[in-house]
Order: C-alpha cells, then sequence, then structure tokens
C-alpha cells in the first residue's frame, strides 16, 4: 500500500480540517497517511518570517477566518477561533511525537478539535493531559515521555526532514516519490498523485 | 439570474487557469459572470508588498509554479513560465477595460494563453495587438481607447470597488451579498454561494 506523509501543525489552521477528513479520504484510494508533526516556527523562520502570514497581512487573515468558518461549516465541524493566534503548538506536536503511530491520529483530531472547535489553549499542560485522557491514554506518563531529550531530538530530526522535502507551510501532503502539496485544499489532489490515480 | 464579480490581474499565474473554466462552470449553476480587470500593484502595496508574495518567499514561489504545471496539465491548458515574473498587466487591464462586456472574456482567455501558455511579453503592444486581432477585435481603435484619460479613470475606479471588497490578491470571486472568495481553487464554492447551491 502506498504512503502519504501528513505535515501538520497544531497551530496551523488549515491543518485543522485536513486532519479531521484525512482519513476517510485516504482509505477510499487506498493510501496509508503516515502522521507527522511538525512546527512552522523554524520553518517560518528559515523564510524571513516572524509571525504567521496571517497576522503578517492582516487582509488575509481576515479572509482566512471567514474562509475557515465556511469550510468547517461545510464539513459539519465546530470552529471557534482561538486568541491569541497563533497558539503554540510545541507541546502538543512533542506528545504527537511521543505517541506510537496506532494512538496519533486520535490524538491529534481531538487535539485540533480542543484548538479550533472549542478555542482551548493548546500550549497548556492541563488541557493536553485531558485530551490524552479523553483519547484513553495514559496521560502523565505520555507528557513525561513528550519531554524527553529523544523526543526533543526526534521532533527536531522531523522539522529537518520536512523541510528537505520542501514544506513550506501546513497542511503538507510528501508522496513516495517526493511530490508536494500544500494546503488543505490539496488533499484530494495529493491523494490521487500518491495513488497514481 | 445571480452574478459573480471575477476580479483577475494578467500578471496573477491562478488567475490564469480561473479565466480559462469559469464560463463553463458559472453556465452549469446559471450564474453569470462579470468580468473585472484589476491590478494587484496598489492592492500588494497597501499590505506592504512591494513585489510578488511568490518572489519574495522563494520556496512559496517554488512550489506555486509546480502546481500551476500540475493545474494546467489535469485542465489540458499549455503552460510556461513567463519570464520575467511578475509580468505588467497594466496595458492587458486598461485593454479589458476598454473593450465592452461581451467582447471581454475572448480577449482576457486569450492574453492569459498568451501569458501564460506561450510566455509571451504582455506589456509589449505588439503581443496584446495580436491578441486583439486573434480574436477579431479592431486592434488599434482599442488600443487607442485603452490609453485614454476615461479608461485609465475607470480602471483606477475598480482597484478603489476591489479593495472596498476586500480584495487581496487574484483570483477573486465576490457575490452580490460581498461574500468574498480567494484562489482558483475556491471558483466552485464562489459560484455555489452566488447560486444559493
Amino acid at each position: 500500500m502506498v504512503a502519504l506523509d501528513f505535515w501538520f501543525e497544531f497551530a496551523s489552521t488549515y491543518s485543522y480540517p485536513a486532519a479531521m477528513r484525512i482519513e476517510r479520504a485516504a482509505e477510499a484510494r487506498g493510501v496509508t497517511v503516515r502522521w507527522r508533526p511538525v512546527l512552522l516556527g523554524p520553518i517560518f523562520a528559515a523564510q524571513g518570517l516572524t509571525d504567521s502570514p496571517f497576522n503578517a497581512y492582516p487582509q488575509k487573515g481576515a479572509y482566512m477566518w471567514r474562509d475557515m468558518a465556511r469550510i468547517c461549516a461545510s464539513l459539519d465541524l465546530p470552529f471557534r477561533r482561538p486568541s491569541p493566534f497563533p497558539q503554540n503548538g510545541l507541546l502538543g506536536a512533542r506528545v504527537a511525537t511521543a505517541l506510537d503511530d496506532a494512538a496519533r491520529p486520535a490524538f491529534v483530531k481531538a487535539l485540533y478539535t480542543a484548538a479550533f472547535g472549542d478555542g482551548a489553549q493548546i500550549s497548556d499542560p492541563d488541557v493536553v493531559s485531558d485530551v490524552l485522557v479523553g483519547c484513553g491514554l495514559p496521560a502523565r506518563e505520555t507528557l513525561t515521555r513528550a519531554q524527553s531529550e529523544d523526543t526533543k531530538s526526534r521532533l527536531r530530526s522531523a522539522v529537518d526532514t520536512a523541510q528537505a522535502a520542501g514544506v513550506f507551510g501546513a497542511p503538507s501532503f510528501v508522496c513516495e516519490d517526493g511530490e508536494l502539496f500544500w494546503g488543505n485544499d490539496r488533499l484530494e489532489a495529493a491523494l490521487d498523485w500518491a495513488a497514481g490515480v
């Protein structure tokens, strides 16, 4: 079965609908999804960006919030604009890195729902802990592992891997042949490419 | 019949596929398209941008060219990356402004094909003249009208109208109720909104 790398960042707005719908869309095409947390901070910094482009360009930001509301409504996803924006997704990314492949998708979807469905503060360990518990995962043990040097190092390597693959924003999808797609609105095109459709 | 404002700029890459496919997509939903040339120069300048974001952020630019090639291939549209990029779309925008509503779409599509299908220099009056002739339009007379004070003033007003509607990039689609959609990939959503689907 062919695989697709799904690079996401918890602060990224459009990663939320992508995370919520990628499983069904991938299954329909026989594609395996590799859920890969990444940090946009260093990826944006490498491009000379010190803030989200949606803050740096307020008109684009205002449009994005309206676009997100429309997209979530069309997908029947709850949506609430988080404040502040962007949130700090570092803890979530470390937890997602620490979890094994089987546990990761449910946690990722639940944390995105907390961030963009409920407007929760996902940098707060208590919020992340509640999300872990809600997924039936061992919260304290997972949070400890998330803050280990091994996990931190693996996440840093993942950022390097993403940058080497050309990732400059999130969500991004990278096919096994290296073909890169960017944005929730390119999910179907990425899956079609991966599946050789 | 409901109408949709289609704001396009001849230097804008994603406006090309949008222009080439909007008529069929609009007709399928019973929506009338108002073809409205605009200039991104002043719109970008108002956001503090002095160059195309695809030049200001080279990784995003590299991705865009690959994405454009894929999109044009999927639509069976010829594609050639113009050099320099962005081209100066001012003359084209003035000509499109000077033409009447019936003549405008064919000219716009032909000039986009010259710019992004052939890589022609669309700031060259000879190129624009050839495109007008190819559309069966009176080239010399139209070019003279395009450079008249009346046309220049109407185009400046159009930029103001676009900005007042929230347009910050191209292509953009504005529905009669003011709902704004940005990007070739939002064409269907914009038409659905306009048609009340």
